[in-house]
């Protein structure tokens, strides 16, 4: 992984579930230009990828010699074309051997990662997109060992040694969140226009902490609710605080241990650091520029 | 309690959130007919609860005398009238004590309990309606302290100690059931229509008793689908057992306490009973005929 200039212009591609970015690389890396569709794989009908690609990035591959990585879901079985998982454990360099060329030189899907859990039946685990990130932010922070958080739909907690993710587990806190305020008799209490509400938030964090389970902790979003003891615009905070609290609750990271570092959006990123300070974890945030450090890193090493 | 003779007709009536059903009890409490009909709270119009009580059971009303107790949602806000919930500890003479009557001697509804948690916040609970198929299930059991568990959308655990609910915990087990099978990404690998399968079932109970979050066992049901480890068909069991062990992994049940009381219907309660002998706690079944001896008991006593 090195910074030096690449003879090529650069195209990184973030093609995931929901939604499709671009950004065209300058030779040291920085973005040009920057691009955000809602044209998520979901969207696009089986053999139609390379349409919409060139529908929406056409003319920046006109460019002579560009250089194209694509990461995310676009390389999964519903994607453009399946790139079998790099088994963990796997840094950068196994990475970009395991590139899947679409057009040899010219575009290339990044395979996502696999690895085996710790648990008696080595339960299997599978990450697309984040691996970028990753390595990304691990340039950006200058570290080759850390624990890395990304939160979202499915939040990853990363565990990287010497440059090589040794073990990561995925947890569905961002997708139980929506179904739980949308879709369950919990959206009957609560109201999601209410602004963020940190005392709300920090309070579902601990209890969260107790002892019982958060299927039982759940409930009381209603009865906090029916008791008045919380108003209807603070329940999302409470709810959120008591799921990211349970993410949270048997995490193994000492306290005296390096930063843990966070990946993703302000929003979310905000929510982590106040739960993982809370419980006397430090962190420190970045934000999604580290996809394109870790595609540019990938193009660079090509 | 008494099992003695009532001199009156009793119509047994439990309305809940999604469904109506009535009995029409003998003097002794034997059910002469029962009826059930798709027309929970959510499906009448506020205004309309004594229209659609008649429209259904008004055959019944006409006896000389008849009295009819209403349990379930039909007395929370949303319903017939209000009753306010009856604070823990409560026995069955309070609960006579509080019924709401809406035709004097002739039509009540049956309040449902409330109880402080035994957390540092005193987070609150309620139930509505288990109550009756509480004191119901005590009388056929023949015993006046317990631990019961009551599964369902809301699956209840409650203690019960000579003859009073001392405390109960909700869990959230089959409403997150529903949400995570039918509109989580896990839906996308399951398939609903298999038959139960007792050996995933169990390896899912199993799965929850290890160390680890349930928000991070239950991405297993994907990626244990996606690397052909489990059927399909076999997922929705596996992601039950993930889930109803949750709701036991922290119960304080001894293996030697007397058994617990299931009510529940066959299918949950065949489910609760496979993952309560799987971890070594005793258990006896009641089904929904509780319902019908509480509410006879608690005519017989007005």
């Amino acid at each position: 992984m090195t910074n030096s200039a690449h003879p090529r212009p650069v195209i990184a591609i973030d093609w995931g579930t929901s939604s499709l970015r671009g950004a065209r690389l300058g030779t040291n890396g920085q973005v040009l230009e920057s691009r955000e569709f809602s044209r998520g794989i979901l969207t696009v009908p089986p053999g139609q990828f390379e349409a919409v690609f060139y529908e929406h990035f056409g003319d920046w591959m006109q460019a002579e010699a560009a250089l194209c990585l694509i990461s995310g879901m676009a390389g999964s079985r519903q994607g453009w074309q399946e790139a079998p998982y790099c088994p963990c454990p796997a840094g950068f360099a196994e990475l970009g051997q395991h590139l899947l060329w679409l057009q040899p030189h010219r575009i290339a899907l990044v395979p996502g990662l696999s690895c085996m859990g710790q648990d008696a039946l080595h339960t299997p685990d599978v990450m697309r997109g984040e691996e970028v990130q990753i390595f990304g932010a691990l340039q950006l922070a200058g570290r080759d060992s850390a624990t890395l958080v990304l939160p979202g739909t499915h939040s990853k907690w990363v565990q990287v040694e010497h440059g090589r993710v040794t073990q990561f587990s995925t947890f569905m806190t961002g997708e139980v969140y929506a179904l739980l305020s949308q879709h369950s008799i919990l959206g009957k209490t609560l109201d999601l226009n209410g602004a963020f509400d940190e005392a709300a938030f920090v309070q579902g964090v601990d209890q969260s902490q107790t002892a019982g389970s958060v299927l039982h902790h759940l409930f009381a979003v209603r009865t906090l609710g029916l008791f008045e003891r919380l108003s209807a615009a603070a329940l999302p905070s409470y709810l959120s605080g008591l799921l990211i609290g349970e993410e949270l609750r048997q995490q193994t990271v000492s306290a005296d241990a390096a930063p843990v570092i966070l990946i993703g959006n302000n929003a979310l990123t905000l929510r982590y650091t106040l739960a993982l300070q809370h419980l006397g974890i430090a962190c420190q945030s970045l934000g999604a520029e580290a996809t394109w450090v870790g595609l540019f890193a990938l193009a660079t090493a090509c």
